[in-house]
């Protein structure tokens, strides 16, 4: 059997066209996969990585895991596991992606089908924030003070299983039914806005067209109940903005102890294949 | 008489020479004078602008503040000054530096002269602490575990009014005597230590040679008595190194009352006049 790794990542998104590989554009994937290369002295050809929270252009990861399957005649000492971090942060040349750690997969784990859900936050400075120039990068500007207290009726409103075509960007055969666990706002000490974001898995755009919804709310533009009468329409709608990458951090994704990766591995691949994702 | 403002901004130094203009690099300084005399209409050459904190090449400043006076003859109408702030933002024509708020300044205010205090944060991500790709144009990296007891042992140790010529880059006939008000570290929730610094105000490198001292002492190759002996040498000295730019932020400039203004310049003043800086 091969050596399955799990690696934990995070970077900054601005400069990369998204995790995944994309012709002549650079991508997180892609800078991983040539260093792993490098360090592992393989062919990218020879191995795969597979990852838990397949991120947009511009979208930013403190916490991103996936896994990689080396060749099946591929040894791996002990020293060489645990040089690899280092070596791997050494051959990425940039400090944009940030290798946390590298360990071999439990049984059965999969970064991928094995997640239980995944965590995003979203940042906002609004007219009650001061402007933090260090921030620019992961935080977006709103020209209108946004009330905190409707975003979170908001948040608490939608909560459940529900279908999110309407807030999904269409994709043949994929189902948009998800279980939004947690999509709640705080203030900070700097007076801006952050949303934490929780479902056991997203559709394309899905957290920041909710987003979306929460500032057309905090605006008054629409109410609690229009969002929610919206998402009953099934199809994607125009009514709120798909809010920019850049203020949007994947920062975590949640497993089952151990000795339940694999059965929590089996279960997602029968949920998906039976709603066509 | 002609008209002073007061402009409180914050930028990114990580494109900027510092502050202070510098032939052909790029400072804070030239931007914004090169904003304020496309919004105002004014020849660069007919107003000047003092700061509160000179800060070097690659630093940073969250609560920035300086002055400028406009030429005898300039009206400034209630209307114009109230949209400044938007339009020197738009001038700017960069997010790397904020404008966060523009008005006249109080009678006998001098940015520089009036302030009563100086406050920088310093960031280091230590072997303790989780790193975050989206901090790190403003926080330095330790390979080093860091004992923050011992940093806020030397902290305590240093304060006080004396003579820091030991932590200065010499400049001739200036003074090197400065009241050390504050000098703290605390770990944050992700375990990156930050340190608070304050002085009534620092030599050039001061602080960054304070926060060199710390990290000495953190990682146990010098002694809280080391260094407060070093001191007393009052020389440049080399026992520890001086901490990259990109680690400090200028987080707030302390003013008086708005009555003392006048008085807490004329003193600042007659001080340094005594002390030839």
């Amino acid at each position: 059997m091969s050596t399955r790794l799990r690696i934990d990542c995070g970077y900054e998104g601005t400069q990369f066209f998204g995790w995944g590989i994309q012709p002549s554009h650079p991508s997180v994937q892609a800078s991983l996969e040539i260093a792993l290369g490098i360090v592992l002295r393989l062919d990218k050809k020879s191995f795969q990585t597979v990852v838990a929270g397949r991120t947009d252009a511009g979208v930013h990861a403190l916490a991103q895991v996936f896994h990689v399957d080396l060749p099946e005649d591929f040894h791996l000492s002990d020293a060489a596991l645990r040089a690899l971090p280092r070596r791997l942060q050494g051959a990425l040349g940039t400090d944009a992606i940030s290798v946390h750690h590298v360990a071999l997969a439990p049984p059965g784990f999969d970064a991928r089908f094995s997640a239980l859900s995944r965590t995003y936050e979203y940042r906002i400075a609004d007219l009650a924030a001061r402007k933090n120039p260090l921030h620019r990068k992961f935080s977006v500007v709103s020209p209108y003070r946004l009330d905190e207290q409707r975003m979170n009726e908001l948040g608490v409103a939608l909560l459940g299983l529900h279908d999110w075509a309407a807030f999904c960007r269409p994709r043949v055969a994929a189902t948009t039914i998800r279980k939004l666990q947690s999509f709640s706002w705080i203030r900070n000490a700097e007076g801006v806005l952050i949303a934490t974001v929780k479902a056991d898995a997203f559709c394309r755009s899905m957290v920041r067209s909710l987003v979306g919804s929460a500032v057309a709310v905090g605006r008054g533009k629409i109410t609690v109940d229009d969002v929610a009468r919206v998402r009953e329409q099934k199809a994607r709608v125009s009514q709120w903005p798909v809010m920019p990458a850049k203020g949007l951090t994947l920062v975590s994704i949640e497993y089952p102890p151990e000795a339940d990766m694999a059965q929590q591995a089996l279960d997602t691949r029968a949920r998906r294949t039976l709603t066509s994702d």
